[in-house]
């Protein structure tokens, strides 16, 4: 049990009533809502400290000082401001919190389901567009200009970017065109926090010389230390007198700014990885921290002479994670490296998420046959293609959310060379439900499982990882895409030991004769095998759960055989029902013509996921146990 | 019937026999591709001129005095050469043809089955890698020097890129983190040639100060007339002697160079398109073109003291095109119009495609509704979103092929959003044949057909195009993808008079009680009629041929009613089987559980689409009449 801090609404309305300067209201203001900020991520189990810090300042400067985003009638001007990178959204609830400008009980919802999203999206008040998909924001910026300028509306568009989103190249597709078309009302605000998902930004993909780059653009440039209000506001008010191009600020910031080890200026020059950007602090580091931030508001208000914050106080216990769970993550590391030592010609190659895709051991001791290619997907699958021409056998990774579609042309230009090259998508599926839609990966099965010759396939557990990259390697000439889900599962049922991949073939998990489900992948299945276990318990129905790691292939021989005599078929799929595994089954089953006796039913998702914690995210979908239990039932009765 | 001329072989073999400078030789060498460049557009029907004749001097200039293409040991260093716009293959065949690089008589197979591929494809000897999807060059080339560099392989990389292409991000997004690796084995060009697609580069979408921006990301810039050998060959001389950093050479070329009126400087003031970007020409342009280059050849070589050149002639007639064909996107083109002029919130998007997508009726009438965004469709379809959000109603346009896959993430983006937002996805499927893979759009349904709320429709005459947009912006709150087929069909069908689109129905074409097929639009539709045709004819069988339009949904009741009393059931796609309508129509079968006596096939593409003549190519994937009449007669049996 922690005690985690809060700053109450009414300490956001004392401030106005001090007689203080803007620069330290603002001040003030930005520490109560690194507080909040910190108590969100905390009490969520997850979320970006080192963004939402970093940008603090600027935001809480924008909200306090220049901005009008309230508009008491249609004709007055508006101003916009939204978050390119997205995932400092925490802070950024809590600016609008603290300025009263969403209810301040959704402070306790982050991550929740129908609470505040992981990454924005528009159905939370002033949150413009949704954003969490990098390098998208000044192109939307440009399209609401566009609009204004159509419809006779006036007002200032802010866009605040990450540094490392600059890696992306739409990014820098974006910015001519708007210098091209004079769009004045543009500014863009770089948080230049110097670290991005997994370490230095100059160490992953160096951005060279961004003021030349943003001025040789044709954009207007200034600089400034972005933790400092007083810097910012004369930066600020600089680039407001430029009335005839689009403007840049390059804002110099520190990463987890606010509390001393959080800040990436605290790296110490062993550590190769900077610990806050995303997940939640441990306690010790909750309570530490939040001691920091209280300090110093309390400093700050005492120099003005004003009383200490009074702050409500809540009681946390972090959830218990049971025993045993399987990260299959891990187990594609190592998988990884004893292929690597194997394989000579076996070269990996990153877009900034090499802990996350579970690359560091690889990179410690293949390190020249490791490519850190930046937040830079396209450019990352294009390189793969030029080395597999060569005579490598490029492994490319990212989450499969990105990796399947920001390069998705990328990866068939490459299939139509016919190399060989096996793509690893982590963070497969509908689950973790925090991040929301940005990254919950449901599309990149129909995304990718037209193009030709591309085995696709989830392994279900950690032993099958394995046995899928010893698949990918050795055992087929097709391109590969591993879909690999990135939460520890608690896994109810076991392979057998002598297991093998046979393609387009699956393996019975439970034997049950009314009815029969294939599924895929360690969230869904343990699901099904639950259903099975209820069905069995409440209804008296037994169903034959069948694991079938292929994605868009199904050996129609072995379907034939495992149909007889089953006249119920249940498919589920981790992905949305058009375009997963389940269309491959009933493709399947249609040339084979002996649906005579059969009925399907296709589980999946169908509309845009959720956001939320993850048993929340499946009930909403109705692919817990519980409701595909009552679902199946239903539908055989 | 026209005359076509021909440089044999013989006369590049002779020019090494002459005593002229490097400079003389590769001009005359470059005025002969030309001749040759222009006999095999001709001959194929289609092609790029102007790119070709850009950029022929570089490339003749390379090929003749830089290069180390031909290894007679694997310890000597290779140099590789590509071109990443891909569209001027034309011209670079005749290079390797005039080298003896590439068989002559391969010559007469430009865009036939089996031939020379419109755009490059590895098949073809010293075609180092599949372009023509835009922006991947120097990407491609970073994973081949690293490939190199990993293996212990010397030798430099040239790759040539167009100006317009420097409108997509990934070039940029590709160019820093060669800086930063000192990539100088790596040599791009730009073919500066000033006009793209449509027009002028600087009118579609600036470029900007393209030597600063180069020097800007930290590469090594030079600037030389593209077309003068001598310049080339200082130009590039001064590159080679930079060795720790990638370099750029600003080629300033004339698009069309070598025919007086197909040179972008004779394009009047008066005029908005540039008219040999792609296409053959007339006979009449044809005739006088190569006689201004023949002339200038010979007259060369009269300077030179050598005989006059010795060309071989072809006779040639322009296939006859029969009357009465639809086109589709000139029915669009009407039916755009018609609506803007009733929806002022309509504005129109483009990615360099104005004429071919049908656009220029709206952009003369309505110019401020009409933004032109270049070859940059992922900030193309975030402003759409951007727009979207601020109250217009965007339609959004480029080829299928395109649409689906670059900004694949930036329609999911903004589909998450649920605003709406209007596709229009022209080239869509196998035909026209002769562009190759990388335009034959053939997956854009299962790319997309995922997303929620996005509904899919592709018209199957010109009636059924306007029906469609009045659809996507009347009758539903989605987003829609409108798939529009570019090339001119004989349609044998009509639609009834008080014909009206309902979602998830289809019409039936033919009367049939043997086999019901399901398809859609102008390409195989027709296949089908005439199967049915051919089916009834030779072996008694009657066919229900069934317009489905909607690509992603299908009614289910609709489904039911339709299929009573039939048990072989076809579905047939013009796009991958996997992913495409066919899948829908299988899961509604396996829904419904009345696949009691039906047996199903699906037609479509199952590999990498071939490169050829119309006819051939639905020839060579078994889905002309006769192929689709055979094997439903076949599958019956």
């Amino acid at each position: 049990m922690t005690n985690l801090s809060l700053v109450p609404f009414r300490e956001f309305e004392r401030l106005k009533d001090l007689d203080i300067t803007p620069e330290t209201h603002t001040e003030l203001f930005a520490t109560y809502c690194r507080i909040n900020t910190l108590y969100m991520i905390k009490q969520a189990g997850s979320g970006h400290i080192g963004s939402s810090f970093s940008s603090l300042d600027i935001v809480c400067w924008l909200f306090l000082n220049e901005l009008r985003v309230r508009k008491t009638n249609s004709n007055q001007p508006r101003d916009i401001y939204f978050s390119s990178k997205g995932h400092d959204v925490p802070g950024f609830y809590s600016v609008l919190i603290g300025h009263g400008l969403l209810e301040f009980e959704r402070i306790h919802s982050l991550r929740r389901l129908d609470g505040l999203p992981g990454h924005p999206d528009i159905s939370i008040p002033l949150l413009e567009t949704n954003t969490g998909s990098l390098g998208m924001g000044v192109s939307k910026a440009k399209g609401m200009i566009s609009a204004n300028r159509l419809m006779g509306r006036e007002g200032n568009v802010y866009i605040l970017t990450g540094d490392g989103e600059l890696q992306e190249g739409q990014f820098w597709e974006s910015l001519q065109p708007a210098a091209n078309l004079g769009f004045h009302e543009m500014t863009v605000i770089v948080d230049h926090n110097k670290i991005q998902s997994d370490t230095w930004v100059s160490q992953v993909s160096d951005l060279g010389d961004l003021e030349r780059k943003f001025a040789a653009y044709g954009w207007y440039v200034e600089r400034c230390d972005g933790n400092d209000v007083k810097a910012l506001g004369n930066a600020i008010a600089k680039l407001k007198a430029v009335t005839n191009q689009p403007k840049i600020l390059i804002a110099d910031t520190i990463k987890g700014k606010g509390i001393s080890f959080m800040e990436h200026t605290a790296i110490r020059p062993e550590d190769n990885l900077y610990h806050f950007h995303s997940g939640a602090p441990d306690d010790e580091a909750y309570t530490t921290g939040v001691a920091e931030l209280i300090a110093a508001a309390n400093t700050q208000l005492e120099q003005v002479g004003a009383s200490p914050l009074a702050l409500e106080m809540l009681s946390y216990a972090k959830p218990a994670v049971a025993d045993g769970a399987q990260r299959l993550v891990s187990a594609y590391s190592k998988a990884l490296v004893t292929q690597a030592e194997r394989n000579q010609d076996l070269v990996v190659l990153d877009a900034d998420l090499m802990l996350d895709c579970g690359l560091i051991p690889f990179k410690d001791k293949f390190p020249k046959r490791f490519f850190e290619c930046g937040i830079a997907e396209q450019d990352m699958v294009s390189q793969a293609g030029g080395m597999a021409l060569k005579g490598l056998l490029p492994i490319v990774h990212s989450f499969a959310c990105f990796l399947s579609t920001r390069p998705n042309e990328q990866i068939y230009n490459n299939a139509t060379e016919r190399t060989k090259i096996i793509y690893v998508g982590s963070l497969a599926g509908l689950l973790p439900g925090g991040p929301g839609h940005s990254h919950q990966s449901v599309r990149d099965i129909s995304a990718l499982g037209a193009i030709p010759n591309m085995v696709m396939i989830e392994p279900a557990n950690e032993a099958e990882v394995s046995l899928a990259l010893d698949y990918c390697l050795h055992r087929t000439i097709s391109s590969c895409y591993i879909r690999l889900v990135s939460i520890p599962c608690q896994i109810p049922y076991q392979l057998p030991e002598d297991y093998q991949l046979e393609l387009g073939q699956g393996i019975a998990l439970t034997e049950g004769q009314d009815a029969i489900l294939f599924g895929y992948g360690p969230v869904l299945l343990p699901q099904a095998y639950q259903a099975a276990q209820l069905l069995a318990q409440n209804h008296g129905i037994t169903l034959k759960v069948v694991n079938l790691p292929w994605l868009n292939f199904v050996d129609l021989d072995w379907l034939e055989q495992i149909l007889q005599g089953y006249s119920w078929v249940f498919t589920l799929d981790n992905h949305y029902v058009i375009g997963g595994q389940g269309d491959r089954i009933v493709s399947g089953l249609a040339e084979l013509g002996l649906s005579g006796q059969i009925q399907v039913r296709q589980f999946g998702v169908f509309d845009i996921p959720k956001c939320g914690q993850n048993q929340e995210v499946l009930r909403a979908h109705g692919l817990d146990a519980e409701s595909l239990a009552f679902e199946i039932n239903k539908t055989m009765m």
